[in-house]
């Protein structure tokens, strides 16, 4: 059996599992401060592997960030600059292995959801695959020859700049850093802002979604140009609205218009451009495959 | 020895190499038909390697594109969409095969070049770069794990869409395909479409300098969210307009706004946004690489 921690802003999804067909328990633990919340999440570990006699034989860790994953950083397991003050500078990966003694993987969410997704879900059989969380934050995680890729820092897809659909559209988006990029312009608390509601309460023919529909077209034919990935999962609560899909296909066979004749994608939208295989579990089972990938 | 063809859409450059301190001949070779062309080619290869009395062990070709380079396709080999009619679905490596009967590796103009200074130039000892060329077209290749990267099919990094730096700008760009892309908007054509005159004919204090460092910059964000590369070469004819440099670098770290916490970006700039090592001759040189990875 593994251990995995999706650790988000909100809360920490905690699993001790094999796989999506043989999970033993999970829970979810609010996010507080970092000591009361790590605790929490050891004591759980702890507990369960006691009571139900069973080993844990490695521990993977889906963080939002940013983070650093440089193993040869003095750095390495910190979640560095985040808006979340008091997690700045909390090496997760190092308070968990004091307490755990387990051999621990730390990635990023996005990048163990798209793992999950490889191991089990939509990316099964594939190389190298684009996983895309659109909700309170936006993020992306990619998987490249079958390995959750990093580079200098790790992507943070969601801070892209995009351009307006209409120029006389002055928002400018809620991102504290950029103004009008992804993240900021087509997020769920940008939505929020701009319509004065909660994405789930708008209709689906409000004229929120053809905007929403047009900056995620736009980012997705971005990534399309830069990674050539795959396949495109797209996850998050805002994905949630699922009559989103066939818009966002149309839109982003309509933006590249015609330059790259790829018959994945021109005749075969609609696997490429598809929900999680995993549901809303991608992520804490993705920890699950960064645990396995570790070990096995 | 080793041949290369940096294959462009007005010249063939072919090389006769072992690396940049080694190189026995070189020449150009307009492109014309694909087959008055190739032929050409295949002389200078024959002929130089028969009076030097010397043994090629194999061709690196770093193309214009579109280019399948799927292995398992039936097309493998073969440049697709070209705008330019004579050379579509010519299948560039076959054609040589059959001439020069050596081993043949094939890849994006600009996936060589990125190779090419990944093995002698400023990518030396890096895992993940990325070379751009800005000239007559834009286009960006990737290595990845050292790796010239391609996924679904391969990057095409200049027709990204970018966002115009003043709203009442209305000037579209010149793709043929994308209103707004990178190519569109920042390419030599681009400029010349826009201010009248060839790039290298503008003054440096011309106002056309600020527009193309911010589309630049916004690019380069963009590849830097969604790549994290460990170093970004600027090559082609408007990156001669040395100029660009410390603007662009500038642009860079005020888009990217600190989100990033990232001391090789922010502390180190004027190593991470560098020129190509090997001056105009990455892409030659890259197809040396290119032909050498595949033996060697």
């Amino acid at each position: 059996m593994y251990a995995g921690i999706e650790a988000g802003g909100t809360k920490f999804n905690c699993i001790i599992a094999e796989d999506p067909q043989n999970i033993l328990v999970e829970t979810r633990i609010p996010t507080t401060t970092p000591h009361e919340t790590l605790t929490r999440v050891v004591n759980f570990f702890l507990e369960e592997s006691l009571s139900r006699k069973i080993t844990l034989k490695s521990l993977g860790i889906g963080s939002f960030g940013p983070l650093d994953l440089n193993k040869r950083s003095t750095h390495y397991g910190c979640i560095t600059s985040t808006p979340k003050t008091a997690w700045q500078n909390v090496n997760i990966v190092k308070e968990l292995e004091d307490r755990l003694h387990l051999p621990i993987d730390l990635d990023t969410d996005v990048n163990a959801a798209a793992l999950g997704e490889l191991y089990w879900g939509a990316g099964q059989g594939l190389q190298n695959i684009l996983y895309l969380t659109i909700g309170t934050g936006i993020g992306g995680g990619a998987i490249i020859a079958r390995k959750p890729y990093h580079g200098l820092l790790h992507p943070e897809m969601g801070h892209i700049f995009l351009a307006q659909p209409f120029s006389e559209d002055d928002f400018k988006g809620v991102c504290p850093y950029h103004s009008h990029c992804f993240e900021g312009l087509a997020s769920g608390p940008a939505l929020k802002a701009r319509w004065g509601r909660d994405a789930a309460l708008l209709e689906p023919h409000h004229p929120a979604w053809d905007q929403e529909t047009f900056y995620i077209a736009q980012a997705l034919s971005t990534y399309i140009n830069v990674l050539s990935p795959e396949i495109i999962i797209l996850g998050g609560g805002v994905m949630q609205q699922t009559h989103l899909f066939p818009l966002i296909r149309i839109k982003v066979i309509e933006l590249l218009n015609g330059y790259l004749q790829i018959p994945a994608i021109l005749e075969n939208i609609d696997q490429y451009i598809v929900p999680p295989g995993l549901g809303t579990r991608s992520g804490v089972l993705g920890a699950i495959a960064l645990a396995r990938s570790l070990v096995d």
